[in-house]
């Protein structure tokens, strides 16, 4: 059970200080302003930090904490773990100078080990990030705020082997306004791995769906059946870094990880229904799509509606390449559409309403090919050239999905205008992308995430 | 010769207006404001637009123009096309209702292409949004400012079958301040094609790069030459769009383009030394690496340097992905480098000098990894976590840049205080690139478009 790291009542900050040149001070900053619980701040060298009491020891304590965070030098940490049998029941070591820094930290990161077996303390790293989770409001990411803007609360939960992975992806979606629940860094994992955290975010209500970063997986066959159980309840999606050769050895170097073939990985993924993701722009698309959208896709049957066709056609080529299916329009919707389009549109799958376009053609042609069975979801490519289009599209559109219950991506691209016209989109609850590329991955991660696999 | 559309000394807008729920009223506009050349407006229902005179028919103008531009109903155009011998040399129709629409309009594209064969004039379009050229002032795209912002003035040409797609390009370009020579949009290309382009911009002394949108070309063998020779020049890029069969389709009914198959125009762009383009967004990064960037890259070897161990990772994926070489460390430089980096950074490729990174390991990284025989090219991919990187680094890394003489891509993925050190980088001449998939691919583009092979 990992409940000591997910719902902590009490930590001890053992390195704790005021003193802004140390990392720990942050985490000290972070725990202080949010975390609900029991927090007892931890070092030697002081008596109080500020008017708050500080302990010599997690001892000195003398009450049973859930957790003990370590900000402090390697050296001291594995003999700190053994003191704490019956102390704490878990740690999280954000400290490096372990397995990743040669021979020596490989032998101190064994002797930390057997101390936290023998002890029957829980690790999550060393040489990591810890834990950002919004539910408990327990932070150990020791970067301050100016330099990583903390995510607002969301059903997104993070499993990342790298910190600093993990660290540009939360500033990013916190950019974005995009919410996560649970975010764990665990770097060496030298105990907590990515399976004993999908047991955990399978049965975690606070979790809708779990993106993970991997430079390494050591107990296969475990991760693929926790990963299975957690694909029964949420969608899950992977990216596993170090395909090449380059990459798998800088891995190694990075969280001494041995990355393995990519191959495995590959088939491992596929066997347990998690969604594989190929690098860093993939990653935060699954984040997005997986973390905003409540959508149900049925399945991978695209409609794509565009005043563009350059547009249309291009995203028809990405859709087609990711394995989706833009199928033909049926006889019956065409007809229908010849009767209420334009002549100049184009009644096709892509269908070009194009330049002479009005906002009710993009309602018409978005009701009447996903009314029926023949389409999953729809992408509607709005360029804002055409005079005819106007600030009403967005709430139009999102009056038209509401009635339909489809998913409905939004992609516009282009410059200052267009940007301008994305927060019309965003304000209706449209998800919003810029590329042809990125919309058509958004619609094949809702399709291969999609609920009817757990409903 | 086009120098009737490339260099005209006088234009005729026939259809011209004021009134601004007519297209032709944008050209004028644009016309008006930038054309350095003679512009007569020709529109029989009006004496006068303003305190300009107007003139009935081309004819009265009395004098020969070199270029008519028509923004009129179709049918009425091959007939002046005809008339319109010894009166004009070129002619771009902005007009649409030619092949794209049916077989009536197949017909009269037919009686249009007759017509100025037999009157030689040289036609660009039907059914497109002509020329916008930074060198003469030239701009026949109809979209209001509002709504598509002009790039400035800048090396990169691009050709495109597609008005909107160009459009959108466009308006994306100048929001990011990337500037253009020559924008062609040639629709229907009853005449003028991608080849008449090429030919011309390869000795265009105002082009420094050309990229291209193509949904399909007719004469191959005269595009693989025309290619070929630019390409000897200066660098050529293009996009064929409809590799999928649904893409096929769409584009067939978008400019009446027979697409044909994907492995051709792929094997023929291998064979003129065209670089390849996969999608909308390949064709922005082009436009942006090939048009902006001044660097010499003389081959594909790729230093990585990062303070964060993940991202390193997957951008040397990217790159060998890419077909680029992640070569490992020489064994003097990696000497050099453990006698300077403190011990924590992992001296390999990529190179990680962790979030204990202070600027001066930057610049001591790039400069002795790049000054010998190793590396052509550098990504640094800086993550803004580590307190001790200042707002120097920007000014650090372009000054070794300069003295290093090699180009130095800046990957720097993350949220709100990342994308403002964007403008630092950028102030300093340094191409920047969010994610490790776009900066490789930059680097992919300056690798195949390197000047050396036309030194």
């Amino acid at each position: 059970m990992l409940d000591c790291f997910f719902n902590p009542r009490s930590i001890a900050l053992v390195g704790a200080s005021l003193n802004p040149e140390k990392l720990s001070s942050v985490i000290y900053e972070s725990l202080n302003s949010r975390f609900t619980g029991e927090l007892y701040p931890v070092n030697p060298a002081h008596e109080a930090l500020g008017r708050v009491k500080c302990y010599p020891s997690i001892k000195a304590i003398k009450e049973r904490v859930d957790l003990a965070v370590f900000a402090i030098g390697a050296e001291h940490i594995p003999e700190m773990i053994r003191d704490g049998a019956g102390q704490f029941a878990g740690a999280i070591i954000v400290s490096g100078g372990f397995k990743e820094a040669g021979p020596a930290g490989r032998m101190l990161e064994q002797e930390l080990r057997e101390a936290a077996a023998r002890a029957g303390v829980r690790i999550i790293g060393p040489n990591c990030l810890g834990i950002y989770d919004t539910v408990t409001g327990l932070d150990t990411f020791f970067i301050p705020p100016e330099r990583m803007e903390r995510p607002p609360g969301g059903g997104l939960s993070i499993l990342s082997q790298s910190g600093s992975f993990a660290v540009t992806v939360m500033d990013e979606l916190a950019a974005n306004g995009v919410g996560v629940a649970r975010v764990v860094s665990y770097g060496n994992k030298t105990d907590v791995n990515e399976s004993d955290c999908l047991d955990f975010l399978a049965a975690d209500e606070a979790t809708s769906a779990v993106v993970l970063y991997i430079e390494s997986v050591e107990e296969g066959e475990r991760f693929v059946n926790a990963a299975a159980r957690c694909v029964l309840n949420k969608p899950v999606a992977a990216l596993k870094v170090g395909h090449t050769k380059a990459a798998a050895a800088a891995a190694r170097s990075h969280t001494g990880a041995l990355a393995g073939r990519y191959e495995i990985y590959s088939a491992a993924f596929k066997k347990a229904g998690v969604i594989e993701l190929h690098g860093y722009e993939d990653f935060l698309l699954a984040c997005r799509v997986l973390g905003d959208n409540k959508d149900i896709s049925h399945g991978r049957r695209v409609m794509i509606i565009t005043d563009g066709g350059g547009i249309g056609v291009a995203i028809a080529d990405s859709c087609v390449d990711l394995g989706l299916e833009v199928t033909p329009l049926g006889s019956s919707v065409t007809r229908a559409l010849r009767g209420t389009l334009p002549s100049v549109c184009a009644v096709s799958n892509p269908m070009d309403l194009t330049g002479s376009v009005i906002d009710r053609d993009f309602g018409d042609a978005l009701q009447k090919t996903l009314e029926g069975n023949e389409y999953d979801v729809a992408i509607v490519a709005s360029l804002w050239g055409p005079p005819g289009l106007t600030d009403n599209l967005p709430a139009l559109i999102a009056e038209k999905k509401k009635y339909l219950k489809k998913p409905v991506i939004i992609c516009t691209p282009g410059g200052t205008y267009t940007r301008q016209r994305e927060e019309h989109f965003r304000a209706m609850g449209l998800p919003v992308f810029f590329t042809p590329e990125s919309a058509a991955r958004a619609v094949s991660f809702i399709a291969e995430g999609r609920r009817d696999r757990w409903a």
